[in-house]
């Protein structure tokens, strides 16, 4: 097996990994514009050797792992130099500009569109971690505009990483994702910038905040090239979540102001639900 | 030792826990107005029996642990009751009025103010867990008011746990923590109920989720009945924090609709910083 990954980062090194483990001796070759992230992914053996996007001749494999900016950039110039069997996959947080830029490639047969729902907030060939890719789920689109051949390789890699494999248009898939991953690193990040605007004294930090404010500012580690390009691209969706979450803390915010213990206590009881709602997700991965 | 401990949920159980390890001849009785959770404590033997605050003689320690509005409402009626040298302990998340409501008591030197940085997102005496109190952070307000004896005795149990003691105005205790700990809160409970209301099929969530989400909206299982009177004691401070944070999301917001990448990236980056703040939390734990 031939394999090239476009970008070197903690998704790319850690599919790598994955690879390494189901073909043994596969050929995993690496392209990053940080000759940083290529030392690295090196040192690390999470590549062979670097390729260029332009000779992809006996490619089985081109996996795009880049910030979703550059992959609308690169996505159709590597599908001008796939060889006839090459399967394109990429792994971005928006599905619909990327179906969307494809879409009129003679070769958009060589092409899977999907996002594995995994990740941590860690970033770089060193943050690359065996297992990332199994077990999860992962979200495929336009399965149908992908060739049989393209597709059955696909697939036979997803059932040995035991994927749990969830078809979805493009764009019902940018909707749900601003909700469940995009609006929650907004949160995040937004409640690190609002503490750390607030405690110029950085020590009170250190010393007040328990495990609860690291849990929930946890995704305001993640990397600032990643994460504005998918905020850009999905705006439409965001805007709209976001819009509802601030309506969401403007009503709360009243109902302090004016004292409703108990009307708070009965919404905080419904929001209480996503117990019952995360302990589906934790069954699911066991 | 004799031992009282009003409100058996996570902190009064978990204090039990450590109080049985420190002195293991300790006779540990409960008070609560749920009789399923005094039937609970019973079962878990973290209380021996139940006793009535209107009788405290011969009580080394009373601790209050129960939603803050509550012990507001009974923090005087126990000092009213206490022995000469009761130390009575409260764990609220607000000082403040707590500290306000005793400072005309009689028995005030009876009282020392405090609030342990730690907890779980799980309530009620089957939450409780060993260690809750070992090693972690505890506010200390207004020491110069409770007598010595108590304050002895307490700081006594406070190196036993080893605890870092931090002395804190209750003013500049409320509002430091309104921002690492109750603004975590309420971003995590509306995070919660935003998506909750958006998947009114849940499956979604279910599907869509990954650890982000989970980690983010966690605290969104806190008690309905702990936080919201903390919200509301605290208002003043929360507002400001609340205020500050919508007007974060709403200048995101702008340009993200602005398509202003670089500004964002940018924006992000002094963010991250947040990594440093919390590897400076983790090395403190260690």
């Amino acid at each position: 097996m031939k394999i090239g990954i476009i970008g070197l980062g903690l998704m790319g090194g850690s599919f790598s990994i994955e690879m390494r483990r189901l073909f043994p001796n596969s050929l995993i070759l690496g392209n990053d514009i940080s000759q940083i992230n290529i030392k690295s992914a090196k040192r690390l053996e999470l590549i062979d050797d670097v390729f260029e996007v332009n000779n992809l001749s006996g490619f089985d494999i081109v996996l795009i792992s880049v910030p979703v900016d550059i992959s609308l950039k690169i996505v159709n110039r590597v599908l001008d130099h796939v060889a006839e069997h090459t399967l394109v996959l990429d792994v971005g947080s928006t599905k619909l500009p990327i179906c969307n830029e494809v879409q009129n490639h003679p070769n958009r047969q060589n092409f899977l569109a999907m996002h594995p729902i995994s990740g941590t907030e860690n970033s770089g060939p060193d943050a690359s971690v065996k297992g990332l890719y199994t077990g999860i789920t992962n979200i495929v689109c336009e399965k149908e505009k992908t060739g049989l051949k393209q597709y059955q390789l696909a697939l036979s890699i997803f059932q040995k990483l035991e994927m749990k494999i969830i078809y979805m248009n493009p764009k019902v898939h940018d909707q749900h994702i601003s909700y469940v991953s995009h609006l929650s690193h907004i949160t995040s990040f937004i409640l690190a910038k609002t503490v750390i605007e607030k405690e110029i004294d950085e020590k009170n930090i250190f010393d007040l905040a328990g495990s609860g404010f690291e849990s929930t500012v946890r995704l305001a580690k993640s990397s600032p090239e990643m994460w504005s390009p998918i905020f850009i691209q999905n705006k439409n969706y965001i805007v709209e979540a976001l819009s509802e979450y601030i309506d969401n803390l403007e009503v709360l915010k009243q109902m302090i102001l004016k004292n409703e213990n108990e009307v708070i206590i009965n919404d905080l009881n419904n929001i209480n639900r996503i117990k019952e709602i995360l302990s589906g997700i934790n069954n699911k991965r066991k």
